[in-house]
């Protein structure tokens, strides 16, 4: 039994898209509740005390945090289709590195981008391009991450592309001209259900940014 | 076939500490090799050029990086013995969630301790005892993490143990009077010969960070 499931998060997060969809992705229908994160729900509180943060999913009354864990979880317990890890030790493992490397490295690289200014943006931008091309050598020739397949890193990557205009208006660079092989594969992974539908259009996370920092003064 | 297996990793570190528990627990048979971090060996720079650091595995001439993906690695590779994830998804992602929390919140809090003073250090201490307690809510009056076997999350912050002498030295207090259940839960795991073999002893730990401190002109 599938049972009851519900998904706490908000749209303009790239780790609650993950969730939305890997969902998707294994066909789960599922309830999904958008939270204000300025006025956290009692749902949220009560499903994840430890960290307050989205995403949350509830399934059967049972809650997992984390949105990578989350996706793992999806991917284990509906485990009879659209599997996102490959079922090798090694490639799970290394699924688990590059999924790590964008948690780590990659957010890292993004939130600078959206909050310096002057060399240290300058030194942001030069970083991004780093780890975007390593993230490039990754996927190779390849159609996704996961291969022929959409994986366990493409589920973890893509919801940033949904912000790639914030940080080229930010940061005023393109991110094409130097990494064109992410760019395909964004497109490519577009033109999934999965994706198209969990992810805000670019023009929106960017208006959603500009209203956060009028909000708390940042311009 | 298990084939050649070897840990490039350092003896003070919590997170080398977590794959050789690992394959210790698994009676994996492997050579150790000892990082010199201010100088690293060609085969670190070669097995982990993303990172450049340890723990990495390398099986077969294939390696892995990141402690806990090497253990996860570890238990998939070798999992005809001595379980370290449950088999059940929700306990896995449990696992899973915990472990993280053991990278994310209790790590920052040690590194906290070690590095600051004052009022920062107070409430340094402060969250070191929460992040604490809310690991000893979770093991409640179990043996270990695991339940009533050695698992995933015992395997993640046991190692930590071997930093306490250096933690209360610096905090100037002192564990077992707030959290006497981990201490309790420190100790049994180190009844076993996995932990014993793998963890320092918090004196030469605390020698060794002196003697960085020393270098580094912290004293």
């Amino acid at each position: 039994m599938a049972g009851e499931v519900v998904l706490l998060s908000t749209k303009m997060s790239m780790y609650g898209m993950r969730a939305n969809i890997a969902l998707i992705e294994k066909g789960v229908k599922f309830e999904y509740k958008e939270e204000d994160l300025t006025n956290k729900s009692p749902l949220l509180l009560q499903y994840n005390p430890i960290h307050k943060k989205i995403p949350v999913l509830i399934h059967n009354g049972k809650s997992v945090s984390e949105s990578l864990v989350i996706v793992e979880y999806i991917d284990e317990f509906w485990n009879d289709r659209a599997p996102l890890l490959p079922s090798d030790p090694y490639e799970r493992a290394q699924a688990r590195f590059w999924a790590n490397f964008v948690d780590n490295k990659a957010s890292e690289v993004l939130r600078k981008i959206r909050t310096t200014k002057g060399g240290e943006l300058e030194a942001a931008k030069k970083e991004f391009f780093e780890t975007f091309k390593q993230l490039e050598a990754v996927l190779g020739d390849k159609p996704y991450f996961g291969g022929d397949t959409f994986g366990f890193v493409d589920a973890a990557l893509i919801g940033f592309y949904s912000w790639f205009y914030v940080y080229e208006t930010f940061g005023n660079f393109k991110i094409e001209a130097e990494c064109p092989k992410i760019i395909a594969w964004a497109k490519r992974c577009m033109q999934r259900e999965s994706v198209s539908i969990s992810l805000p259009d670019q023009k929106v996370v960017y208006e959603f940014v500009l209203g956060l920092r009028k909000k708390f003064g940042l311009d």
